[in-house]
């Protein structure tokens, strides 16, 4: 097999979207946040509780990276005490049955 | 919902298997690296022309990585230049196809 060959393996855009999937689930805590998350919406004050060995500041840092990549959104009520709320967004929700399966990765490397 | 059924929606189980999971697939080039080993024996001089971009001392790195999580294994020939090949173990075969499915996880966030 000539070199050009073995180059061709991962196209571009492969490494493009596989890139793209390594932003999303390798933050720290991200693949956490969105399970938590799965269908339902949750206030911030939930979330903090569901990950408690997060740091406040770490998972206000990752609830924001997680935005940024169009994963999660965040709707903030006007309301005493103001209300902030976090969900999957369609593609967030798309990609989530393919994200549950990674649960099955880590069992198989910790089967005796 | 009180507090205890927040913390048990992700089990210490799946917790441990996600971390798991994220070893494996979350340093810098793992994922490259078995994708391009797939279900083939490659030699090392191989792998790294099939990944150009990465340096030398960090192939080198992420295989030791992968071997000692149980991801790969490596065959030493005593021959004349010596012969060094790499493949996935029966466990890295079998989470395989799961991690094929991540490829798509990007493709979602990258389209238009």
């Amino acid at each position: 097999m000539d070199d050009q060959n073995l180059k061709q393996t991962l196209t571009p855009s492969t490494q493009s979207a596989l890139k793209k999937t390594l932003d999303i689930i390798c933050g720290k805590w991200r693949l956490f946040i969105i399970f938590q998350l799965g269908t339902e919406t949750r206030r911030y004050g939930e979330l903090r509780r569901m990950i408690p060995d997060i740091s406040e500041k770490v998972l206000i840092q990752e609830l924001k990276a997680l935005i940024e990549l169009g994963v999660l959104e965040k709707k903030s009520f006007n309301e005493v005490p103001p209300r902030v709320e976090y969900n999957l967004t369609a593609r967030g929700l798309k990609v989530l049955p393919t994200l549950y399966q990674l649960t099955s990765v880590g069992e198989v490397f910790l089967e005796p």
